[in-house]
């Protein structure tokens, strides 16, 4: 749930008419997205997402994730495209804050996913990964194991009060993680944050890939991982094996896995869910109860860890051998 | 800010199915309204808000509420429709709570109201007063002068923690106003809470007025008291007496006041001033300032207050004689 900072009227007619999208007819705050300011408007010449970037988007990534939106969008990906004021920019201040205003896209994110949704999805991402070979610039992912250690400090003497063990666990966890986190595959453009709510759907299909605020260059199978974590699994833990194989054969018929992406698998998935297992506990830690955003549960990628901590082959996520 | 209660995706989509307004195109919540949760929908049909009626709105008055705003908008008032589903339902149940699917108005909320938008709210005001002659139903008014002692008994002990002095200068309001409070005006419909946030405009005229939660039976000339108080007065709490005057010469363009309305309107609008200095003192001391809800400052209807307390007549509002 967001908005967060409020745009006095002058101002944010000041900001439309710099557009050439005809006159301001309608402007809602949205409760989507924890981490920015957001505005459904209608204009005149249709219906856009006005984006206020608060405190936790760096501002000095924006023109990746700008430029990216626009090199995606312009390959027929159903992403967001910024759309350019009259001098041509896409990344503007408003009410003190870096902003952008990128168009709409139909669709709703469903809260539990069919299993043609979850094939849809990955197609999607396959060929957001394919669209993505020829974006000239780069960010590194700071959320990946480099970042997990220093993260890990930020939070290791409280850690045990979220879950009793949680500290040694996740201590564990880093050193084996570093051991053996794969190197070598194929890299590129990746969402790094594709969960259900920044996928939209008509029906069964995709209509659009949202909120690339995480969007980065890592190893491409690493975000086929995180989506197996954030689709394959059902709301009591278990995990949909049924929707894993569709996930995986669904991204194949777009992009075909190379034998060591296969077998790398389980261990990006352990990477994966630990990734987000820090975040979690280190948002549970520092974010009040009471406040504005609600916690998510770490709790919940601690036992998507444990689960692929026990898989033996990528076979183990219904896929059969190449 | 809203969007308290979340809808499962199969529970959704069939209850927009019961609606004939073709399919779901997207679904986003909305920050708008403390009261209830709101969604922006766009179905191939159009778009509408969905509202899920939280605890703070009696299940009771809900029959009320949108009859009137079928009443309002056939007799050409911008204010939303209430949708009826197959069944010719307008109130329905989603997730739990009593809902209704009312037509999407186009418009924007003012912060700061120029003086044509002062003057164009108070002629859509005396059309709602109006087209509301022939309502059938009726709803007492329970925040007006038999509501207030309640209210007041509930934060007495505690007032003046929020500002020294605030329950004996209540106290004494309560007083003088139960002596002087009119009787025999003219009555009928009032919105009861036609603050900015609730009033759409596109440029210099009203749009829409929404939000009719509020809504009652009372004096007519205390819903123009309550918008002398919301509209009239700056953000450094000076009275704008250019905007008070466009106003009420603006509502006698539709609907001529009598003397006797006239003579009451600095009474009533010191007890529209106390309506909003008691319940948001309540709120004050009932919200934690955590939470979700923005709390609003009791101080500010306060200096309202004191400055009608001072208003010889209905002339100090810049209005000349009948």
């Amino acid at each position: 749930m967001a908005v967060y900072t409020e745009v006095a009227d002058e101002e944010l007619e000041a900001f439309i008419a710099s557009y050439a999208i005809g006159a301001l007819t309608s402007c809602k705050g949205i409760a989507e997205g924890v981490e920015n300011s957001n505005y459904l408007i209608h204009t005149e010449a249709g219906r856009y997402i006005l984006t206020l970037y608060e405190k936790r988007v760096a501002p000095q990534d924006l023109p990746y994730f700008l430029a990216l939106m626009e090199h995606l969008a312009a390959r027929g990906i159903n992403c967001p495209l910024p759309v350019r004021d009259r001098e041509g920019r896409t990344l503007r201040q408003l009410a003190g804050k870096p902003s952008a205003l990128i168009t709409f896209l139909d669709g709703i994110s469903v809260r539990r996913a069919s299993i043609e949704q979850c094939a849809s999805l990955s197609q999607a991402l396959a060929r957001l990964h394919v669209a993505g070979e020829s974006f000239p610039m780069r960010r590194t992912n700071n959320l990946s194991l480099t970042g997990w250690a220093p993260l890990f400090n930020a939070i290791a003497d409280r850690a045990n009060g979220i879950i009793p063990g949680l500290a040694g666990e996740i201590g564990r966890e880093l050193t084996e993680l570093a051991q053996h986190w794969p190197a070598g595959l194929a890299e590129g453009v990746i969402h790094a944050d594709l969960f259900p709510d920044n996928v939209l759907f008509l029906g069964a299909q995709v209509s659009g890939l949202i909120d690339f605020y995480f969007a980065c260059n890592d190893m491409l199978a690493y975000d086929i991982a995180i989506c197996l974590n954030a689709w394959c699994f059902e709301a009591d833990a278990s995990f949909n094996i049924t929707k894993a194989r569709a996930l995986l054969q669904a991204y194949e018929s777009v992009r075909p896995l190379s034998d060591a992406e296969l077998d790398a698998l389980p261990t990006l998935a352990r990477g994966a869910a630990l990734r987000f297992l820090l975040t979690r506990s280190y948002d549970w830690l520092n974010t009040d109860g009471e406040a504005l955003v609600k916690r998510k549960d770490p709790n919940e990628y601690l036992r998507k860890l444990r689960f692929h901590r026990r898989v033996k082959s990528y076979r183990d996520y219904g896929l059969g051998g190449h």
